[in-house]
């Protein structure tokens, strides 16, 4: 607890400059020299049915868009694979164990410096909510809350997911058109 | 000049502790209190070809693997899609433009935190070695130099590009069985 007081008390100091050997303008502490090279950040999900096809839906804690649904997703972590990544969003947010079937769809975000990388997956245990998550529930097509979504990525791997339930094996789609400036 | 020689000169002074609301350890600046989120880094690259089916091969002149052959590939930065990045990496590296066909691979090496997105791609224009290779060329695939080969994610790229070469629209491939070790 001091210890997470001591860190919130000091605020870093960056001005932009070129590192030696870079091309481009990056944050560097005044204080330190520390150099911030901001890379754009991997979201691992999944579309996650069961045998009856019904679809995880996920009520988020936390925010941004507390209270909304979305799909068992989250900000890849050091040492794993993207498959791992999507398997333990879906333990951490719905209690899920998930079979990876096949990667969905690779969207970019790049306002926000995002990847999204979907898969389709399926459910191999119970759903409870993970402490990111409200409620957790599996949802009959017709049932899905299009109104209370969370964000535009998970209207649009949960239309691609219905554009290829019934395919085996397809290429993995992108960005649908004139959604480059998305915030979300 | 002096800038670069005083950012050098500065060495950040990091300790591990867990930020408040996180999960898990992080690097934290005792200087600055400066949270260094490591995340995994995205490289986006492809496998080019020319009408002929020849490949576009570039040589390192850089480290790591200098004087190496590699596939037109690198760090995506911020704010671009990963299209934008592969399309921007192989005019970097070999002054090529391309047009993007479809995803080939998307390959974890969770060892060293990279996710690695291949596309399959065309040729568009003339090649020229930009500032990170000391040579290009377009390759027939009986002469591809395959003991020169930086990486290894360039041979299964490369193997995997071969595999669906007369495929119009297939599922990404992702690692080979028993990779899961590799560190580079
Ligand atoms: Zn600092
Ligand atoms: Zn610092």
């Amino acid at each position: 607890m001091t210890d997470e007081l001591a860190i919130s008390s000091i605020t870093p100091d960056f001005s932009t400059a070129v590192p030696d050997g870079d091309d481009r303008e990056r944050r560097i502490c005044n204080t330190c020299g520390f150099v911030d090279y901001v890379n754009p950040k991997i979201v691992a999900g999944s579309v996650v049915t069961d045998k009856d096809g019904k679809v995880l839906l996920c009520r988020r804690a936390i925010e941004p868009r507390k209270g909304f649904w979305t799909l068992p997703a989250g900000f890849m972590e050091e040492n794993e694979t993207v498959e791992q990544a999507a398997q333990r969003e879906a333990k951490e947010e719905a209690c899920a164990d998930i079979r990876i079937q096949q990667m969905l769809a690779v969207y970019s975000v790049p306002r926000i410096s995002q990847v999204q990388i979907m898969f389709r997956a399926r459910l191999e245990s119970s759903i409870d909510s993970g402490p990111e998550s409200l409620e957790v529930g599996m949802f009959d097509w017709k049932d899905i809350p299009w109104s209370e979504l969370a964000f535009p990525t998970v209207i649009w791997a949960l239309t691609h997911y219905a554009a290829t339930r019934h395919l085996q094996a397809f290429p993995p789609f992108t960005n649908p058109p004139g959604t480059e400036k998305i915030t979300r």
